[in-house]
């Protein structure tokens, strides 16, 4: 890997300068699949953003991969119309022309030797013509069946072979196996062919503002820390909740499922940064050394039958619409025991948390679009007010809103004005969009360029993805040995047993 | 004095629910002093709005005192009329003629022994006409000066005897004495004619709901308490500013200063309730011990030379006008020594909070009318952030705004929108007139209000006033061997001295 002082710098820049986003050096960057939904709307975007910001180094090279009849002039214009539409920052003419110029374009499947050879050709053309200086990313933006058949051929046609300070790098998207089997076997089937600091997973929603901020939040602050433990937490519950059904998706989705689908990697990385320790810098091996210890004392609580909630969502009314129900959408087989809500009940076994419970669930058709991390405190150990007077006050809570409206919330008890001493839950709030004019870039801008500059810490590794496995694989099985779910009606906040599971302990979800 | 529940009740009141304001029963209220602007401003728009809100008993008695040649019905016209311009809630004619009819006049002077026989006769027929049972407030709107020969004749003419169940109450104003030797005199000439539980020292800073809410943000929350001490808190500022200046009142200014007006009284009171251990319940007792020991416990930190700050105001800019220093404006002696502002620094010797100062500030002339307690942490002990990462990052605070726009803000640090872990420093802000639907009642119903109910919670006792005397005595001595005051411009925020006290342990005062 290139040393960063090593990496082209604009000269007009002071490098020492950490505020500034380093700029990526010379390197390509090579699609596969960007006649798919996410290339066309996220990632082409996302690098006319970064080349209209000045992060990209002057003689990048974008190569796109597919089934298609296309020349690269072709291609060039299902970009460009990708730009028109998606692209967060302002349309410049002169930007576009100098990142069409590298917009190049290999025809072929992904069982095609030759168009393999051909990809080969092109990239090694770009070192020339480009100077791309032999560092290229791949980008498998394909379904995981694919994987191995794509990472094979790269490897045969020498695509992979990094020589001297150049780089090779893969970028996978979830879903990274189905369980800790056959997640350490495509782990295995990578890191044949990657080395694991050239393997970038991408979890999108670690690019995200608010997740970099809740590191910030907790370690950059003196008020928070002293609370964060087991001794002022009740319990916590991360949520990840979709207003949307499953649409076209069902073939996707019938099989994987809500757990999956989002608790597997989002959510349990988003507790991982909510109850790992202080790491010892934000280097990337820091981090996940802190990652990778409290997902290791994490265990999911049992009796499953009554710590975890399984649903398929009905028709119902959502937003003032009546929407069909999982089975009527088409697509989902009707036997499907595949959960489109889920909630587990985990605990970190250590001295900050033992005892606390942390609740995730995820779901299609709920109530409202919202993730969030709530962390829920105890009440105080002693009221000095009279019992009436504290009838409407509930738990202390901080809430770290993911999206939409990234931000922070703090529930507390305040004086109700009058004459009384009764106090009620009140709120105050930090809105990210408000209190800063500068504006978040999107999480695949930010995770595309930590793939060209190398940068990991937003990545989880193969430890992480398996250790995640590990920790879901029993509430999966209990789950397939117990059959089909729950149904719960779309509009809602899932089915009864989500209720129960907290019900249990005397506890309530949040409805955000 | 009655116990409540022998007080009068509305029988369509659940007399259980506290959250309702409880009721003052049978009983009149005399005020000395009603030509006066407070009168008028402030104790007859009260009384009103208590009577509007149904919380005065039916037979409620009003009568003023005052060397003027009134008859009840003149004096009725003056209530009237401060009603109308003054009063907080909308105007009824049926609850105005209601309290019309408990409106009485006594002319006279106070070395005037009729006049109080008359006021002795009045009172005693109002117990005849209206009901009033015996139980009279005498409200002190005079100057100290007064006191002595208002409490005499109060005495003399037997308006404090108490017989049987019925009460006698005296309220009066501060300034409390001058220094402990004058408080410990008017202390003793009160208590000779009243109780010390029927005195009421009226600090009206003590009935805005802020100051009970911070008693309610304390000590409701989980979230506070574990962070409110020496190990957590860097230091407390507590500010009351004012940006107008002594205008006419140079002639009652003059001799008494910043410190005696304001720090002795409303600032001690704050810090008390900042700072006092949780009560074992809010029931006034329990509450005065709290506030009692921890005055107990406080001393000013030394060397005063450089640990407290002394100005003047001279003439300057403020809010866009030129506007007078203080010798221009008259009625202020040219060699006064009489301070307009004033800062010292406490020290509270507890376990909770040694090492902690405590600075107290007020001033007239300053940049902007403000009163707040802000709670200042220390940085986190460690920052895992690259040093050019924080250079904007400033200090936790806790910041609880008396007035205007009672509320709290909480200022932390996160994260810059951008690819660089940059921090920043952010707020979240309570507003307590936007969080609640109630309106808040004004600081003189509430305390004429407790005063009639016998509530003595708000209202500090002789030994309270007398701690606070002794700890600001050693300052106002040392003040008083070195002269003059420093001149600072209208519309800072206080001579230079007043940084150099903070700047000596790299601290600043807050910009509010």
């Amino acid at each position: 890997m290139t040393p960063p002082d090593q990496q082209w710098q604009n000269p007009l820049r002071d490098p020492r300068d950490k505020r500034l986003p380093r700029i990526a050096g010379p390197c390509g960057l090579t699609i596969f699949g960007v006649t798919g939904d996410l290339s066309r709307k996220k990632l082409m975007p996302a690098i006319y953003d970064l080349a209209n910001r000045g992060l990209l180094p002057p003689g990048f090279a974008l190569t796109g991969f597919a089934r298609r009849d296309w020349a690269d002039q072709d291609f060039g214009q299902v970009v460009y119309e990708a730009v028109k539409e998606h692209a967060r920052t302002p349309f410049h003419q002169s930007v576009w022309d100098r990142l069409a110029e590298g917009i190049r374009f290999v025809p072929g499947s992904f069982d095609d030797d030759e168009a393999f050879d051909r990809l080969a050709e092109t990239v090694k053309q770009l070192d020339a013509e480009r100077g791309t200086g032999g560092n290229h990313a791949f980008y498998l933006s394909v379904p995981p069946s694919a994987f191995p058949t794509v990472l094979k051929q790269l490897s045969r046609s020498g695509l992979t072979d990094q020589s001297g300070d150049s780089w090779r790098r893969v970028v996978i998207e979830k879903p990274f196996g189905h369980d800790l089997e056959s997640a350490k076997h495509l782990n295995h089937i990578v890191n044949e062919v990657f080395p694991e600091d050239s393997v970038f997973r991408i979890d999108h929603y670690l690019g995200k503002e608010t997740v970099q901020n809740l590191l910030a939040l907790r370690f950059a602050n003196q008020l928070f820390e002293p609370i964060w433990n087991a001794h002022y937490v009740d319990h916590v519950q991360i949520t990840m909740a979709e207003d949307i059904g499953l649409g076209g998706r069902a073939g996707y989705y019938d099989g994987i499922g809500a757990a999956r689908d989002v608790i597997q990697n989002h959510l349990l990385q988003l507790m991982a940064l909510t109850a790992m320790e202080e790491p010892v810098s934000f280097a990337p091996q820091d981090l996940r050394a802190e990652k990778v210890k409290v997902l290791s004392a994490t265990k999911p609580v049992g009796p499953f039958d009554e710590t975890t909630a399984r649903g398929q969502y009905t028709g119902g009314w959502q937003g003032g619409s009546l929407v069909p129900g999982l089975h009527e959408e088409g697509g989902f087989a009707a036997d499907s025991i595949t959960e489109t809500y889920a909630a587990i009940t985990l605990e970190v076994e250590s001295r900050r948390w033992a005892g606390v419970p942390f609740y995730l669930r995820s779901g299609k058709r709920l109530g409202r679009r919202v993730t969030e991390i709530a962390v829920v405190f105890k009440r105080a150990p002693h009221l000095p007010f009279d019992s009436t007077m504290t009838e409407e006050l509930g738990q202390n809570a901080l809430v770290i809103r993911v999206q939409p409206d990234e931000g922070v919330t703090m529930r507390f008890g305040a004086k109700v004005p009058g004459t009384s001493m009764e106090v009620r839950d009140v709120t105050m709030d930090f809105g990210y969009g408000h209190a800063f004019t500068e504006s978040s870039p999107e999480a695949y801008e930010r995770l595309i360029l930590d793939v060209l500059l190398g940068e990991p810490s937003l990545f989880p590794v193969n430890e992480e993805v398996e250790l995640s496995w590990k920790i879901l694989d029993p509430v999966l099985e209990h789950w397939a040995e117990r059959g089909k779910p729950q149904p719960y009606k779309a509009g809602t906040w899932g089915p009864p047993s989500a209720d129960a599971m907290l019900a249990r302990t005397g506890r309530v979800w949040r409805r955000p």
